[in-house]
């Protein structure tokens, strides 16, 4: 069967049971809803991080984590070996897209020289697989906060040494972006922020952390680099406080470094919430502010404060995140949903890394299924549209349309009574919103 | 004794016996600390709706506050009488401001027209302390939010009569902050987010909350009134989300719609922490994008969900708060602290207005005393200093003043081994900073 | 139509277009499910505050909504006509219990005499409409927070006269529930817990409280009241600490003061998430400890840090809830499910209230419907059997039976390696169970 | 200067010029304070898994710490080494106490057998060293949580081979307790707790969880081990849910499962943060139920979701639980504070773990100081026993010597009115509090 002993995943439908674990309940590739394929709405990638590194480890335990290539011993061995168990996989899943940091790759020598020259044979391996497979890079990024080095950040560390060494590696990993054709550039924000505000220089560490992405746009632009450069907003985690707290915070910094033009964001469900915000919200910010750049599909739990990295399963989030990318005609330019997701670590055996990337795609795809059947019905579109309605025409019309003044609002509203002015308003139903969307989520799919 | 049962509050000092709590420890208004005189530091106001009218409600109970004006039963009459008894505590307080709400200072009538008569009145009775007491208005603001009309919002209300109404509403009130010569005029956003996202056109709430802003500017331009305009950011509360969410937020939005000229922002502790970030960190954020316009000195309980509005009492919130200050040089152009704050339910008595307030107003100056003595020995300077020295020169200066690419960083970096990157490193002995702090806040007070 | 402007709900069934609001899409009373009607399953109750008196305040703005009823000024008036109100809402709505507070159904008097004659009149009242309509009482309680003499506490007030109002009080409370035949007797803790622990004698004020507890058990015994006695757990809100944290610290608590014969717990859903659980979770530990009495159907949002008291429509917290009810035979002895719920404030309207209601209704309804499916179909419990299956012979089994030792265990894994130890555990392939539940929720929800 | 490059930590005193971290400003371990020795009310330990094991690793990145025993690469001449370490520290520390778990001092084997020689000579050295240098355990605990085979639990594993081995894990800990006299014996819950509920039986987890503790007293009996037994509640992490949620769950744990006299609490800062609480409430509780044993020293950040381990600086937690402690006489019978606490991982140079334990012991000998002070001045019985004077005599006194019953309490209530019984409440002053807590804070220490 391969190298992973599990055959090709296929959909088998809704009643086709899909309780086994090992096929498609709703996520079928070629099948069109609202005028795109399914994959093409979804554009899935698979981290390779969590799925080919990570061993389950946690604060307070050992990696549980059981892989099939677990014999390899030698770094460079493993590492090369990986590419093929991770072709395999993608291919046996499904999935056209994966992202990687480079040291998730290779293996770190002990100069950059010779770390990178580890990363150039795997990388020929890569793009050998690659063009084999037709699996194409969703986007790569670069690892700044694992090594010891960056304890106190990389771009935004107080010692130049380190902010040097992250320039020469965020180098190299624009080139290999370019040499394999990735659709977009990740920065997520690892150890950029401060751990105690009274040693930091707030300020200044965030200019040079703009410094650094001015320095990456213009290498890109040298070599001719065109994917999209994203910023990953986290608000805490590792440190006490990330610069990229936000989606906000992001415009906000993205204005004041002159960098709007350049970068959009790579949103996470967990980190939305780790922020005190839904999923929804992020998605709708970055859109509604053109910012939309990709999206990281996991999920945590709200009533846990760290990041959990779950395969996403909650429908409701997967619905609300599929309506906005339905709105916004895709995820982004160039953007996809990368699994940033592990399996719980009870959940150790190699088949939990199919039947958990099945069980994401699926509550992704059935999100998709019954956000397209919301479009359709123009649900919401005319649940706004009626609550708003009264700026279409008369003083709501001449707020929207510039001509009001504090003046002629005041001579608009100096009479009216209370009543009146009660009376202008209306209830907006909202337990009835919700129903109805419970209603969707069984109806879109019982006809899945 | 006059219309508060009460002597006026003077200084006694650290040894003066303090502790029945009707004198000041550490709040001596003339003396000179860092250059200025205590008072001009810390600027302090009174808040008219949690000092005069706030009846100590909660969500589960009925206001438990007595006040020696609870006899009058006619609104106008007690809200005349409020006025006076508003100065007597001013003054035998010894606090130079004061801030309100519209809605605070005047019973509503059937219509605008009526409400602003009333409004009228009491701004007359107003006016004439303001002469005869020297205390002045440090801001004023409208409450568009407790009224039925606002239940979906004021300027970002769906229902366009609400909008004009409150556009007519802040028209006066701007008239108003013109007249008693207020210093700044605030912005709380009340009810300007949203319950929930599936019925909301976000963005266009924001850009009418925008526009309300900039017919505001507008306004003020033309009546002359040249106070500073704030924005008070608050995550959640009463809303599910607020769209002035934080400060960075906050930023964020002014940028986009092109106020940022025009607005400041008035930070609050309790608000900050409902955000998940520390009162240090709103106002560093905030003083080093020059956004820094004023505060509300008060906090909360970082274990509570919900706005408690305290008194502020934590020494080392207050410590780190005018460290920032004093580092800025003021708390902003007009900024002054003002005591967004009101007793807990249990302290309902009329004299724990007096004695809350001198809680707060010894708690923040302890924390300039304390601030003072670490600035005056450069601790944090130095230590900060200390930490980025390597960017004053080398690779570092090539860093900040623009030389260096990624090329001549890969160049500098690439034979570097890993030791000698954690060579670059330095402990910051964080643990002893902290204890450093300790050290200041008892040794600078034992000194009071 | 009678006093409220809507005709009786009915049972429309999924394809019968529930979406305007007024059918029910899945509450069929008299469908027979896992041998019981669903009424019986479920026996829904109207929490008469929320519905009846709940003027939709939030702690920035007065009360929107809008009641058939508010044309009555007379409080004695209002209160004798919203029984009329009430009771046609309970028989169009189609539910067969109520709930009430003493406070909610009949005003104040100067004095408890006086108070007690208002509420006389108002159960004469109820107790027709009772026998006319067959409506039942679940459960009613004591208003011990609302009054201002509560500042500190009822039960566990430091001043011995409000402790001894708060027992007159329940005196005539539980002489109300002989009479109208309550199947239950609630105490929520109201604002027994503290505000600060410095000037609070925890334990006496638990003592205290369980004093009173004592007193109305031996009260009920004298009058011949036989319903259940249930505590209400909630961690915070009003006060910082509420004694009755949650479902661990109220078993403690009886325990701890001898009243676990005579006590059992009715829970809440937004309770639990406020402290740090899920809903699941304190519905599991109540009926595991045998203390499940009854349940308060609302929810929360995880991300919000108070009560929200919001209508029920998250499928997955009313799947879980109602397996846990089945797993029991019943919700408990006597127990129901009140809609402890109030509309949002945007949703003012008088027939939000049934809109609400009927959302409540239908999304328990949906959860039995899926929690009936699960245990017919044995998957938890056969999940759950599979993963103990080791505790039912050989070694595990000597662990439960008591016959194992230390030492015995120690021969039997002296030598064991760490190999041998790993193989003894299995993956709990936890994604695919999460995944599985959706398919219950669609899969039994298409059907119906 | 032996093994650690550092003089022996001396008491400087306040003016001492503390402020280069590497003398005591407070702690003097001989001074008297409210009779007996500071070091006898402190009681110190050094946690062996923080100070000499941990590598300073955080989820996202690999260990920074810097060991002058790093040179050791042999498990077990590293594991022999690092005992001459800490037995130097402690001495140079000047701390009495020590505490560790199994896995910290010693490699595993592949076997039990194997582990436990390796235990064993490392415990001999152990001996020695306590012998030679006066140095006492104050604890010893069982590692149950890294190994991969405790991934799903150790006592509540589903997998009855891992609750053997935990038996045999445990017998072996308890020898080396008995051998080596340790004070108390721990029992953390790591992962004694569910990931999710579905799959989870929680009551028999539990059951198999309190079966251990029955097996561990009586073998702790057998061998005559008399140290108390104690377990450290902690609501979540690594767990979604841990059962020993805080000391009322592990009060009705202890309860329900017979073992309230064999067990009382160690109580943790941060872990009381998590679970919602402060760390002055989780003390107070333990203290009045009678089952405070022993105390972790450390503290997190209440605005981080996860357990921190910082070393102690908040003068306000610290003041808080020394009251409690003197209230109750001592920490517990057998009780200490042992440092489980870590230097932040930006502070890793070996003199970090002598500079923060310094901040630590500071910091509690300060809330020492400050909180004898309070009580030579009884300021909080004082104020405890005026606000609840009530109770004294008259109905108050009725109430607590059970001669009330409702309908005395009726009679007594029936005819006061609304404004008497407001009467009979009192303003607490509650801000006033708070200031008296700082102002004993920076008069406390002013002396010292």
């Amino acid at each position: 069967m391969g190298l992973w002993d599990i055959d090709k995943i296929e959909y088998v439908g809704r009643k086709g049971g899909a309780k086994e674990g090992l096929g498609f309940r709703y996520y079928d590739a070629d099948k069109v809803v609202a005028g795109k394929k399914m994959k093409d709405w979804l554009r899935f990638a698979v981290a390779y991080w969590h799925t080919f590194d990570q061993r389950l480890v946690d604060p307070f335990g050992d990696g549980t984590a059981e892989r099939p290539y677990d014999k390899y011993t030698n770094p460079m061995d493993l590492a090369l070996a990986k590419v093929d168990y991770a072709f395999e996989f993608y291919t046996k899943l499904g999935v056209e897209y994966f992202c990687f940091h480079d040291r998730d790759i290779a293996p770190e020598g002990d100069t950059l020289r010779e770390t990178n020259a580890n990363l150039d044979k795997v990388v020929d391996k890569i793009e050998e697989n690659m063009k084999s497979t037709g699996v194409k890079l969703l986007w790569n990024t670069q690892n700044l906060f694992t090594n010891p080095r960056f304890v106190s950040g990389a771009a935004t560390s107080p010692f130049a040494d380190i902010f040097a060494y992250s320039g020469a590696q965020v180098k190299k990993s624009l080139e290999i972006a370019k040499r394999l054709g990735a659709e977009n550039y990740v920065f997520w924000g690892g150890r950029e922020g401060y751990e105690n505000l009274w040693n930091t220089e707030m300020h200044r560490e965030q200019a040079h952390m703009a410094k650094l992405f001015h320095l990456a746009a213009d290498y890109a632009k040298e070599i001719g680099f065109e994917g999209q450069f994203l910023i990953e907003p986290k608000p805490k985690e590792p440190t006490s406080h990330q610069y990229d707290f936000d989606a906000a915070a992001a415009l906000a910094f993205l204005k004041t470094f002159d960098l709007e033009d350049v970068f959009k964001l790579n949103l996470e469900g967990n980190h939305a919430n780790l922020a005190g915000h839904s999923y929804q919200h992020e998605v709708r910010f970055a859109r509604e502010n053109g910012i939309l750049g990709s999206l990281d599909a996991n999920q945590g739990d709200k009533l846990i404060g760290w990041d959990m990295d779950e395969f996403p399963s909650d429908l409701y989030d997967c619905v609300a995140v599929m309506w906005e990318v339905l709105a916004n005609g895709s995820i982004g330019p160039h953007g996809g949903l990368n699994f940033d997701a592990k399996p719980r670590r009870t959940s150790f055996a190699a088949d939990d890394l199919f039947r958990a990337h099945i069980v994401g795609m699926d509550s992704y795809a059935a999100g998709l299924l019954v956000a397209a059947k919301m479009h359709e019905d123009h649900y919401i579109e005319d649940l706004q549209a009626d609550r708003y309605s009264s700026y279409e025409s008369g003083i709501g019309k001449s707020i929207e349309d510039g001509s009001a003044t504090l003046a002629s609002l005041e001579e608009y509203s100096l009479d009216k009574t209370q009543a009146e002015l009660r009376a202008a308003t209306k209830s907006d139903h909202l337990e009835q919103v919700k129903a109805t969307i419970n209603n969707y989520i069984v109806d879109a799919l019982a006809e899945a």
